[in-house]
């Protein structure tokens, strides 16, 4: 159970059977650095390509395809006092016929705004563009918009996107606190992490939360023989299944589906029993829908789990 | 600002002109019931044809097309001992390739639970079937699954779907306490009431919730030459619009595009200002994902609003 | 089997029960007119309000819930010198993020087409606007937007949408000498026709065929308990099945499982040879991909059927 | 402009930057075999392992990223005397509630269906099982389901499904004759080629055409500094390209806005005109509604650009 402080030199922009950066343990602990989804660092600088590069990956010794790695997201601290975000909501968010009525610059350009990030305070401020919103301060909730594992068949997948894998999922819910599981496809693992954002919408309709780099601290399980096919997680109040598809309606389908097998499975309900409680009990959260592929995610309440 | 007590004798399963049970006036305050789901009244005698059939309508003299009808929904208490739902999850809302593995009596008759209702305690107890839940006993969140107005364009539109004037949204939000906005489209307005549920998941997945017959209390207003688009509501801590539509990505779009409306609108933001605040607060709900059209509903805190 | 002649004096913008233009027989045929979707007659103009107003409905009565009503399209000829279409693509057909590159006036107009209709040489020739297109010259395929019966549970739908009645299927195929099969939904089935294109794109892209009005003659036929749940047809080389909703996705399932129903009752083939059948031999057309229905139509042709 | 054969020693179930097999140049024309969907080869022995096994890649020399790479489709022609399918149409293909109506063995396994080719009659022929279709006889049309080039960003994408690379489209239309255009996103292009149907439905609805080994025959064409999207392709009727995403509104979108891109940019249409030409005559085709990622087709008839 040793704890290792890892800082990255390269980054990937995809999910794929790398070279690991590292080689570490069930129980072990990582300290290290997220890029923003810009590729800039905690000074700022641009040390990564665009589009959420990942740091890692990290090899578990113990993972083995058909296992799942268990992720205990300790600590998602924000490094630096900027953030920025995408100041418009993403075309494919509202009406097509309202899409020519969202504000542009004439020369089609997009507008950037840039936010302060105050950790004493917990809060972020808006600092650019002027607006009726003036200095709008909202409340920090630090989160990791992309990270996973290598997936399947030798398939190296793009940070933009999410699948059974994990990846660019972009849920709220992934906060300090919380213990994520994902399905093992490849010898090691080979878990990546990055993407943080120092708050999100429900959705990310924007396409962005507001993008910073962070210093992240997480835990690794191995549950060997444990089959899952879609991203678990649980956090202090609520037990939930992920899943990354498009339409939203396909991942109403996965992450139901995944829930009914984990009450069925670790909380060895009957079929009929896990039905029944599902029909009444379930809620669902709205992860993104803007990535290629969007997320829902299904959860139920520890609380009632107990009671059954 | 009268109180009318309103005892229905007949039911409409369609949304549509039909003539009014009653004519109020904006302020007016009524006093009636609801029979449930399946036509089953507070006595369990089944009193109209099955499929949210429809207390109303009630006709507010102030409303013309153009208007917005305000409807307080002041108390919305089941009124009968017993509530039913269906015991398995829809097709629909599983992988395609698992709903073979759904539970179903060999003759593929659908499986019904009963529930008892006891008010004093603010408890629903699963009564049948026998699976390992037992007993399940879970908090009452009563609301209606079915409401709404006369459509536009002199259209009657099934109780089983829904659209912008409301209908069968099934959306747990629609509670006591909540203020709901319908665009007028006829004169009158013409509001129906009717499906309530003891409680309900995020989605309706078995395509019901615990389906109990209310007794329901409410007050409309009139906003003279307010124009919406989709159905709108509050709540203490949230104003909210609501998508109907399929799939899901399509009711996020109507919910997203009405909100931004609101904000520009009442809230008087600029548009890169509305976009903004959305972009980082907004937050979305899982109506139902089982009817012919889905919903979503997309909230803003109105903490936040306060704020800018 | 009396052949009727019909002039219409007033029009429907949705299908439902309504008052009943004339009683007819099953073998009756009918001539009659229908005004373009905008409600303009042969004179061009304006006897309707817009959105594909309807002749009839016709009341034929050997035709009860249950029953199949068969339509078959006599004759389908423009009636005036001249067309109209939208000239620009729905935004719902192109990417979002294109939807703003998309032509249109500074005043947000949309931008209408003018077409010659010459019936000799059956052809519409593009008028205005003027494009690098000239004097386009397109073969004419005139053929029926909107038609079908009302619809169950004392619905009214609007002739924008589409359903299990048909409506707004805005399918090429339906052209002379096509026959088409309805579910009957209520006592008469009554019948409505109205929403003429001279020609069409699959999917009608841009929200509008070449609107013209029409001569239109069809005879009925009723199949005495003969239960369909999807708008049927066939031509000379395929038989037809036409699934109508939203996503396409959806589209799709309605129309394989109705042909699936089809081959096992009609052509009276066993599960098995039905699946494996239609595994590899179905053809699939996109009937409209803009209205609030969208539509699939899934074909299997005659010839293979006859080998079976 | 040489003509190399090639015989393949080991296959790739992804599609990403990998060693290329061979250096080819533009004009250069390559002979070469592939396996079936489930890696059995001409011999019927199973050289690969299983999910559509991709002969190459081949480095094209002048290929660089931001050109188009050509693929003259010269010949497919299966190679051997049987071939193989599902016999029972996908879960995903009807509607929810019919799933389980779909015929399946009762311990859950799939059906396979073999069939005789006969190359010298143009023909394949029903063999097991039985069903009342007996030995049906289809005529071949034989083509590639799965084909395309490296993905950009560093990606292996699983040749389960497809996407701007080309991929798993199981498109009818990609029979010998055919010239598919792909975007190059790497340097050499990095072409593959797989997953031969003798014959196919629309759709690919049961998941399978008749899956097969093929003799297969391409040329290839480097156009310097062309930039495309979306894979497109021509035949001798019309031009087309193809949008791979999922709902297959989407697919419409993609395929829809490519097309214009191409009308605006080979045939250098004014916008105005681009839109009205597409608007009443696109037509559109279903490539496949099974695999992760599915297929629309947009086509514009030759004979129709050839007059403006």
């Amino acid at each position: 159970m040793a704890t290792h402080s890892f800082q990255p030199t390269r980054y990937y922009n995809a999910m794929g059977t790398y070279e690991p950066v590292l080689h570490i343990r069930d129980g072990d602990t990582i300290i290290t650095t997220t890029v923003d989804a810009g590729g800039f660092d905690a000074g700022n600088e641009q040390v990564a390509a665009r589009g959420n590069p990942q740091t890692g990956p990290f090899y578990i010794e113990e993972a083995e395809p058909g296992d799942t790695l268990v992720v205990v997201l300790d600590r998602i601290v924000p490094n630096r006092r900027i953030g920025w975000s995408n100041a418009v909501l993403a075309p494919n968010v509202v009406d097509p016929h309202s899409v020519s009525d969202l504000p542009r610059p004439d020369d089609g350009s997009w507008i950037r705004a840039d936010w302060e990030i105050d950790l004493a305070a917990g809060t972020a401020t808006l600092a650019t563009p002027a607006t009726q919103l003036g200095r709008l301060t909202l409340p920090l909730e630090p989160m990791l918009g992309c990270f996973g594992v290598a997936p399947e068949r030798g398939q190296a997948i793009s940070t933009a996107t999410s699948g059974p894998h994990g990846g660019n999922m972009d849920y709220r819910g992934f906060m300090s606190g919380v213990t994520v599981y994902f399905p093992v496809a490849v010898a090691g693992a080979l878990l990546f992490v990055g993407d943080g954002h120092a708050l999100q919408s429900d959705g990310e309709i924007s396409g962005t939360g507001i993008e910073i780099s962070m210093d992240v601290q997480f835990t690794v399980h191995v549950q060997k023989g444990k089959r899952i096919f879609w991203p678990r997680g649980e956090n202090s109040d609520y037990i939930f299944t992920v899943g990354n598809a498009r339409p939203l309606d396909q991942c109403v389908q996965h992450a139901t589906s995944e829930m009914l097998r984990w009450l069925q499975g670790d909380y060895r309900l009957d079929p009929l029993g896990a039905n029944l409680l599902m029909s009444q009990c379930a809620r669902y959260d709205l992860g993104n829908v803007f990535d290629p592929a969007y997320t829902m995610v299904c959860k139920m309440q520890k609380h009632i789990l107990s009671m059954v």
